[in-house]
């Protein structure tokens, strides 16, 4: 394999939430005194903040707002709740405005109320009204395929092929797909797909963690990097031969890291970020 | 939809394991007194038992011993591991033969620390080796595709089209699919695979249990027919589509179910059979 570590971090981008315990000011702090050089925002640290503020803040760190993280959760069997998640999504795209990025993930969403056909036809109804003010306010919008386990209620998109063939579909040069290791690593095809993706400029973010064996709970017992299957560098080798040049993104749901001080914490991604990313 | 609810019980089946905290006798007993007409047996239900007798006895009771459940687990990194593994697959068969069923379930197994890519290849060398003896023994083995939540420890085959594709390869009558609605239900692929699996005569099981929302545990938190977001009458359209005449079997890992009384179960899950499979 042809790709090499990246010895420094000038791609090194952490999700806050990967430091949940940490305010959005404590992380940033810590993240530029460890040489991060991006920060991708969860909504959450942006409550009872000023946005436009807090993206200069951000920026007065050294850092780079990658993206929002998130928009999506398009579907329900409910009318209303459909159109509040709309409105939600226009907020999305006022708030990563503000907030001076030019991208947001979006988690799509699932219903498991209604079939899983007719969840994916209102995603794409509702990526698609969203579309004129995501091109206006200049921001893209990055499907995340989400893993097999999450099509119950979290995401109708779990495969890289639904999120290519969709973002196909769609047609606009402001949505494109967000590739996370720990959803897409068991796919077969994945190569060949992020190749596509790529090939077609349609690859906007790259996210990494690793998988656990045993993981213990569904949502947050991710690993960091090198702690479990997930052949990291192989798939970023990939992602690098599909042309892709962006933030390398540290996304780690784990109730474990969370319990631990979150300066170790960000040590041990810096380490394993050098190591295995 | 066409397909219609079946009235009677004769294609009904039951997993040994869904009824864990039963012997195999009382099992049997159970299952006859409610009508049940199938049972898969798992190997850990015949320890300390003489196979043949056991068969007989299930005979006896009016079942027909669908299949026995498990064999597989081939990749392992180390070689020795996995020649103990493809020895307990010749005994699995042996098992099998002496029970009186002609089919065998594998769970393929994965080994984290090598790539998929090897474990799929131990796989296919795997039942390869196998098939001569099942071939003799006039046992078929059903490759099962597990949930990709599986994908590090359990089964590095985790779509119906990467099974369809093996079968295909091994190029032999003796192998086939176990359709599992629980672990394909997310498939966008999954009718045209099931379809395709049909076509070709491979579709030798179709197991049903549901996806819960929420999910708590990884493993044992299955649901009973109509408690989740699985649409099993669909996929059951499917598979009767595709030419599947067999048995429906019931395999649910549930710990919850697991601490309740067995009898209480098992007229749920009659009930939930006639309402939802």
């Amino acid at each position: 394999m042809s790709t090499v570590p990246i010895k420094d971090l000038s791609r090194l981008c952490i999700h806050t939430i990967t430091t949940k315990p940490w305010s959005i000011e404590e992380a940033v702090r810590h993240y530029s005194e460890s040489g991060v050089r991006g920060i991708t925002v969860w909504r959450d640290a942006l409550r009872n903040r000023n946005i436009k503020q807090t993206g200069e803040m951000l920026r007065r760190y050294g850092l780079t707002v990658v993206s929002l993280c998130r928009g999506g959760f398009f579907p329900n069997v409910d009318l209303n709740t459909r159109k509040a998640a709309f409105d939600d999504n226009r907020l999305a795209i006022e708030e990563a405005y503000e907030l001076g990025t030019n991208k947001i993930v979006l988690v799509c969403g699932a219903d498991p109320a209604q079939p899983l056909e007719e969840s994916r036809k209102q995603i794409f109804d509702g990526i698609s009204a969203l579309l004129p003010e995501a091109a206006s306010a200049g921001i893209k919008l990055a499907i995340e395929p989400l893993h097999p386990m999450y099509a119950d209620t979290r995401s109708a998109i779990n495969t890289i092929s639904q999120a290519n063939d969709m973002v196909k579909s769609l047609n606009s040069s402001w949505v494109g797909v967000a590739v996370d290791v720990y959803h897409l690593w068991w796919d077969p095809s994945l190569e060949k797909e992020i190749e596509r993706c790529g090939r077609n400029n349609l690859l906007l973010a790259f996210h990494i963690s690793d998988w656990k064996s045993p993981t213990t709970d569904l949502l947050n017992d991710r690993g960091l990097m090198g702690e479990g299957c997930i052949p990291i560098r192989k798939i970023r080798s990939w992602v690098d031969t599909a042309g892709f040049d962006g933030f390398i993104e540290v996304e780690i749901f784990s109730s474990e890291y969370w319990k631990q001080d979150q300066s170790e914490f960000l040590k041990k991604i810096v380490t394993s970020y050098k190591k295995y990313a």
